[in-house]
């Protein structure tokens, strides 16, 4: 029997790959910083294990395949308190963000079709097309120039460059973004729009970072693009602003009528998405803003905690984070796998070691993000500190090649 | 923008394109008795929701990919205690049985490629190979024979006549079956194993309703088949046995190593499955066999007096299911998709109606089917009874063409 060839390069996860060595090292004894993962630290608001608890029922039941009553409207609320109006049967809850960027490339892209990214992009991009046989081609931004939106003339080349314009379908782009936490001006939005127009293309808008932005602009989202309604399908997830990653609860949102015509059969495929985290989130109507406050006041402390130490450190270029929590940091070492894997496994201060993230498997672009490594802020300031009193020791003990 | 071509001939479900209808139904007052869908009405055992609610964390976390270890050990203790020992890197837990198949889909078809299936088959194995581009080629078996396996000689000639042959990539098999209610036996077992060697296929064992077997027979899972141990993926969930639909959780297990390398790169691509869910079911090997025991009897006598009801009824054909809790009805008319309909909105007893799923779309094979209704025996034999009521009422009363 044979495999399929989308299965052939399907990639390992670059952010839960090192597993084994992990477990290994902490079977020694040694704690592991992870600075590789962007789950948060903060707790869950009580309101979710509360409303689960207070679930009573006999039989643990199939739910709508679109979603629970009330968990449709809390996430219909949660947006409206944005500025963004949707219908109920405008939305639908998903498995995780990750279910609604799958379901968001199958219903917009052919096997052998593309979607826009700019480079580097949430790794799972590359997965997530790669398993329906579609590719990402991407648009290089760089750390030296704060990895930022290229113009438009620039796009425009590329695309028509590329020899695939025509089997374009859309654009992905996380906002704010992963791993590099840009929180795109108006001025770059309007950039990313205009293609998205001229090219006739979907914007597949991430948008689950929303609450994590450091910049004393507003935030703004793709949704609030009247020119482009019908073509924006909006992803949100509960994991990241309410510390829920294990709950699976994400959401597609969109104003046009067919995409959520065709997104309820998807939803109809695999029946339902979990009662019991649905409760949970539903629950989520209960938190009040001073529980996001805190915990953007908290990740902007670690970030510039974090900022201000990478920048005393020689031969590192590491732009300034303006949301999410991730920060991609260039180091002097031509292969940053190769410089994790050794950390993780000779370098240890009081005991501890840190894991970081290499970054090439978030460029789409061979070779590219080879001497890149992605850190999350996901821990407090002082263990943050510690995992830099290691990453530095690190840096100056490596036997590895370095690039210069 | 364009829309994907496979996302233009996704089903919506049979089971649940009625929902609006039912909703209007109810609104008026009227109770509606769901034969559609195979939501257990048996309690789910205490224990799951135990586990759940004394689960106390401070952040609902991610975690593993492949799934949490005591939920994989739990799945691993209960396969063994049907003689069937894989390893905890053999299993991975899935979001239901669904995301289980989409993934089995994944790892073995490329689009255009075909999955041999015996119609009746489940629904949704449709749009779950619809979804990827994939197609189910459906080997006809019929309700005046049973239901059975054909014989091994007419495989051959309809694999050597579809003109497909060589782009046929796995068999599916829901065992116990749904809808046909087959528990088949060893010499239909062989068959199947027989046309998977020779034309050399995955086989994926959809074995969700195992403990759901009336016969005196044992249960022959196809993994006990050591000559195909490296082609066989075994799907499971505990929906069906633990009365559990709501919580998303199913398994697959494969001897085959780069099966389970790359099932992995899957899973990690949506990181991971509802930690909640994972808890509750990690909890079921608590569960005793006296549980299983009591539903099997239950719905047994379910089948039984559904079976004499219908066999008392003129113009039907209704095989006797040995398993499962569906029974597939051949009745007069020649449109059971409008006989539904209609008796949803027009047969009424004690001020109760009934829904049942029109059969056509278990089948792959254009106009089988059209005669005919799955109907799920997941209520009390009284309700049953009311149901059956409500059907014999609505066939003498249906205005609509019969067949003869």
């Amino acid at each position: 029997m044979k495999f399929s060839e989308r299965s052939e390069t399907l990639q390992a996860s670059p952010i839960r790959k090192f597993a084994d060595t992990v477990s290994a090292v902490e079977a020694e004894g040694v704690k592991v910083i992870p600075l590789n993962i962007g789950q948060p630290d903060i707790e869950t608001p009580a309101d979710f294990l509360e409303a689960v608890r207070s679930y009573d029922v006999d039989v643990l039941a199939y739910q709508n395949s679109r979603g629970m009553t009330h968990t449709l409207q809390t996430t219909q609320l949660y947006l409206h308190n944005y500025g963004l109006d949707f219908d109920l049967n405008e939305l639908c809850i998903t498995n995780g963000a990750s279910e609604a960027l799958s379901f968001s490339v199958t219903l917009t892209c052919n096997p052998g079709d593309y979607i826009l990214a700019m480079e580097p992009y949430y790794t799972s991009y590359n997965s997530i097309a790669q398993a329906q046989g579609v590719r990402i081609l991407p648009m290089t931004t760089r750390a030296e120039d704060g990895f930022r939106v290229p113009p438009q003339e620039q796009w425009e080349a590329m695309i028509e460059q590329s020899g695939v314009k025509d089997r374009i379908r859309a654009f992905i782009i996380s906002s704010p973004a992963n791993p590099t936490g840009r929180v795109y001006t108006k001025e770059e939005m309007d950039t990313i729009v205009a293609i998205v127009k001229k090219y006739d293309l979907w914007l597949i808008a991430d948008e689950v970072y929303r609450e994590f932005n450091y910049t004393d602009r507003p935030f703004h989202s793709f949704a609030e693009e009247d020119s482009i309604a019908d073509r924006v399908i909006l992803v949100d997830s509960i994991s990241k602003k309410y510390s829920a990653c294990g709950a699976r609860i994400g959401s597609i949102a969109t104003h046009n009528p067919t995409f959520n015509e065709r997104v309820l059969r998807m939803c109809q495929m695999r029946l339902c998405v979990s009662t019991l985290d649905q409760i949970g989130a539903a629950a989520m109507d209960n938190v009040d803003d001073a529980y996001v406050e805190r915990n953007r006041r908290i990740y902007k402390e670690r970030r510039d905690a974090l900022r201000e130490r990478l920048n005393r450190m020689e031969g590192i270029i590491a732009p300034e984070p303006e949301g999410a929590f991730y920060i991609v940091v260039k180091i002097p070492v031509d292969n940053a796998e190769d410089f994790v894997n050794w950390t993780l496994q000779n370098v240890r201060v009081n005991n501890k070691t840190v894991l970081m993230t290499p970054a090439e498997s978030f460029y789409g672009t061979p070779g590219l993000g080879r001497d890149e490594l992605r850190l999350s802020y996901c821990v407090s300031t002082d263990v943050l500190m510690e995992a830099m009193d290691i990453f530095e020791e690190a840096l100056k003990r490596y036997p590895g090649t370095s690039q210069d």
